[in-house]
């Protein structure tokens, strides 16, 4: 898995600082850019974040791109709604070369791990004889499995980011997007130390854990 | 595929009507559910069709279970933000029956047919291997299809609605989720037949097509 | 103020507890809505709020004529954007009669309440003048104040309404909007009574009160 | 009014293109930022515009600060939900300056406009009256006018600017949103010439009017 921020809106932070600032403010936008030091940034982001004011952070967005997924990832990952996404489709491009994920739980059991790569290499094999058979790829890929990778252009905005990785940095979250926020705020975070920092499972904005099997991370309620 | 509506807003062109006229009146919206008639009602949305006026059309909703398309299908389904869904699990549920798509150019060639469904019962019986191994769902459904059968309850409004069905009865647009919207649009029509009248590809709105490859229903543009 | 539930998904708590039961079953949906007893459908309402599951709460929706607000409040109102409003336009509408809003910190003051009715009733006259004069109402109501009463149809899903509540029945909220959705609370709760009684301020949701300036209902951090 | 562009995705266009062809693309996301001619995005947009596949366009954000529109119109314009917005609070924020707008229509009629004028400066003074008695900013408002100006900052993508324009240029549109998105377009044009010339009303993505009081731009059907 490989994500890579392909771009962003410069100095995020700073517009939102900027426009947060003006929703107090009775002068006009026009020099609200001006004259904030890096510090005043900081510590508005971090009243902002203590007070629950969240709207503000929707005017920085971030560009990914992901490669390496298994679609079974991406399925869940598009559920998203408050993102933009540009998939590589199934349905056009014929896969000559074919890459897929595999669990670790599977790559750890020497004798699952050679059958699941065999099924995973007839599947493709079948698929590749579909395509030569005239059959379309959009009706081939129906024998792809789950494992088969897949790339992504996704923009997300820093308050639905929050948001997202607080499901999905959650350890009870499926492991592959799990890594993926992982990934995510690692870039983040180095073009946006606050915001980056704020990228956290949920447990830690609660203070307490709500799944069903807590990892312990947090104490449960009751 | 079978596809039911489970529930919906009562009276749903009502409403819209009833919206609609609110936003042109000076009275108070108490008594607009009162006596409207159902020509009036039915002259009222065709009015706002004709004048692209669609926002009223967002108060009427529809539930629908969705059993039997594959995750292929499911996956461009969700796609489209403004709705609700709720989707079987695979990381939860262990599937020990199993249901399957099988696009029609794979069926129509005996040959391939066989081969396909050769291909499928061997991913689901190393899948129940792996489970049986003690790997969990999540990791196990790795090595099933995207034929895989899923089944998913959407809420989608009647707006939406419309504006989806406008890319997905379009003959370019997948298969099966053509056959998936036509399902749609029959269980819409049978409780709002102005609304399931107005569910049809975006050539009919445009008047031409803008594909690529035009199924050559409407006439092209240059 | 007027807030009348004028539609809603029939059986909503059904309908969600459903759609909820479905993402883990191996079933598919067909049966899905039947044989769920009033007690079930409650108790596994309960269990997906406790444990923050509340994507299924939006297969529920609820439509309300809201009467008698100010622009000032419908202005706030139509920031939430996961909703359909449809709005009395004041672009198209001439108001020949004028209703508006008073808040009680004016009402309570004798000499300020003459002052501000009499600034009211001179922006009305002008308004008309206007009006007579051949200026477009929408130009014209220029001149009518944040005060002048508004009427609206909103529909919210259960999980927003939820959402929206814990936002807008917070006691540092403007009193209008906190008197709105209070009303809104009242109707929902006739028909759904799990999801009315879910209609509560964030401090009730957290545990404790993040604004700068507690109402004392629930604790303050540090 | 004055409209300024404080923040954009860098290189637009770029990102647009680049994601659009990793749909159509069997290769990784890694590279695609490489390598693509200002002569191969612009043909790539083109294509994209023409064939109507607006959902690349979602990749690139613009943010605007808007100063000096009446609240009648920052009212019509957050009704425009796939956007963010943060505007000056007026219950926040006692306003000691005030600022107004006035419509053309009013301001070429010398006695309305001083009536107007003279209106305008009674309510503000009993805004401020009301502010020195101890009535809190958020209900000394209730007194001022639709007139008022006010301030935004506004992030939108550009499919959805596209879309929001092709209402709001439309010559049947209120004046002031009309000016307002004019304003917009020239600010998006000078750092994304060819989205800025997408920015165009309806009538020129449809080849017809469908107002009901056509402008005479484009012709009527029937």
């Amino acid at each position: 898995m490989q994500v890579t921020l392909i771009a962003y809106t410069p100095d995020p932070e700073l517009v939102i600082a900027a426009a947060a600032r003006l929703s107090a403010s009775p002068s006009s936008t026009t020099k609200i850019m001006e004259k904030m030091s890096p510090q005043r940034v900081d510590s508005l982001l971090a009243h902002l974040l203590a007070s629950g004011h969240l709207s503000p952070f929707e005017h920085a967005s971030f560009t990914l791109a992901i490669d390496g997924i298994s679609r079974a990832t991406s399925h869940q990952l598009v559920r998203h709604r408050i993102a933009s996404y540009t998939q590589q489709s199934q349905r056009y491009v014929p896969f000559t070369q074919f890459h897929y994920v595999t669990p670790e739980t599977i790559a750890s059991d020497p004798e699952l791990l050679v059958r699941y790569q065999q099924a995973v290499a007839a599947a493709h094999q079948l698929y590749s004889q579909m395509l030569d058979a005239g059959i379309p790829a959009e009706d081939a890929r129906f024998i792809l499995p789950n494992a088969a990778a897949t790339s992504l252009v996704m923009t997300m905005n820093a308050r639905e980011l929050m948001h997202v990785c607080a499901q999905r940095l959650c350890l009870r979250a499926q492991w592959e997007i799990v890594q993926l926020f992982e990934k995510v705020k690692i870039e983040v975070q180095k073009v946006a130390p606050r915001i980056g920092a704020e990228l956290k499972p949920k447990c830690y904005h609660m203070g307490y854990c709500d799944e069903q099997e807590s990892c312990g991370l947090m104490p449960t309620l009751g």
